[in-house]
């Protein structure tokens, strides 16, 4: 794969779109897809996300954030989930990471992780070999978590609009997840980076900036 | 469990929702299901199927039959099944199992073998790991395989109504998900009775009916 595959992790609210989008802008104008994609300053910088990044995925994503309308058993979630990720990798990150585009990539299989596993509590074994299943072994080239307090981030979330099924779960649930985070940032200290997500959004973004440099430049 | 989980397999065209259906209203007015299920002749005998067996079940169904509108990848389709048949298992089959009812189901883990395995061509153990992940190991007390050469079923199939996504599909692939009934039916004869589909509707019925009788009367 000639592409890079740059995924944001985090809680609700940690600012993962708001960051992905002024990435992409960045990216677009600042000359370092140059070095980071296939293309040089026509380098494709292509933003996407998961639950949902294709037309399956979006029918999917629909039917897991739906509310409480819809009974969902913890393994039927974690399967669809993985139905999602594995047609996301298949039918649009791998094509477009051969053409060697940059891929930013809004949650990838450590949501699953820290969501199921950590925050459910369903077996971490399981989720990872569904993780395996679903990506054929593709991993981000890079991930970078927005690390906030879970209070913080479901409150500038609450701010934003209606809480889906995710974000109405209780504040323990997310307190699980972060801490799934923090464990897999500390497990994957090659492949993930911490970013402080409390600091206002200019100064978050100028971190982002510099890991990208720092990485790819 | 104190039920008993009853499986109609074969493929399409080979009779599957029409003996259920019969074998259902036999089994409530025939007394044999007194010794079969939990509650004398008060046992409830419920039809099924798969995919489809629950509200979420009916949305992916949906997803899943809905033509070639949606582009769905292999390994994605494989795991949509899998998260229908957790959904089911769990939601419905098990606990009407553990209330001593008679479960019977169009369709359940032998079906993804045949197609995705044996007719779509992935592999096996894969397969073999989704459908241990989404029945949590709960197999059918009893299979029914109606034996059908793949021609009759697909006319039948076609006189019935407008060919589904499956339907769809070439004559190669139903003749590959027929030898793969074939072939679980040669590894599991303990679970697996074959019945010779090609009869007409009344005789296949007799048959199943003797079936039920030896096994469980
Ligand atoms: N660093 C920040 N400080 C304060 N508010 C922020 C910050 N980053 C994002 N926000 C706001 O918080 C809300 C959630 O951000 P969003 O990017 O949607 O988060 P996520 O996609 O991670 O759930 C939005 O209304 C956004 O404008
Ligand atoms: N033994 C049989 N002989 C001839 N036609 C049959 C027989 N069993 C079912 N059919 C007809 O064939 C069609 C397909 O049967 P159906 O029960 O829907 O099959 P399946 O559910 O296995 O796809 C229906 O129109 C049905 O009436
Ligand atoms: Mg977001
Ligand atoms: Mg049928």
């Amino acid at each position: 794969m000639n592409g890079k595959l740059i995924v944001f992790e985090g809680v609700e609210g940690c600012g993962k779109t708001t960051q992905i989008s002024r990435s992409r802008d960045w990216l677009l104008t600042s000359g370092i897809q140059e070095s980071l994609g296939d293309f040089g300053n026509q380098t494709p910088v292509i933003v996407t996300r998961e639950p949902g990044g294709t037309s399956l995925g979006s029918a999917l994503r629909q039917l897991l954030l739906e509310g409480q309308a819809l009974q969902i058993e913890d393994r039927a979630e974690l399967l669809l989930y993985a139905a999602d990720r594995a047609q996301h990798v298949e039918e649009f990150i791998k094509p477009l990471l051969e053409q060697g585009a940059i891929v930013l990539c809004d949650r990838y299989t450590d949501s699953t992780i820290a969501y199921q596993g950590y925050g459910r509590g369903l077996e971490l074994k399981l989720i990872e070999q569904l993780n395996q299943i679903a990506t054929g072994g593709l991993e981000g080239d890079l991930t970078i978590w927005l690390d906030v307090d879970v209070e913080i981030g479901l409150h500038r979330a609450r701010v934003r609009g209606k809480a889906d099924r995710m974000e109405q779960a209780e504040l323990s649930f997310h307190q699980r997840v972060q801490a799934g985070f923090s464990e897999l940032a500390s497990l994957y200290p090659e492949r993930i980076v911490r970013i402080d997500a409390s600091q206002n959004e200019e100064a978050v973004q100028l971190e982002i900036r510099e890991i990208l440099c720092q990485r790819f430049g």
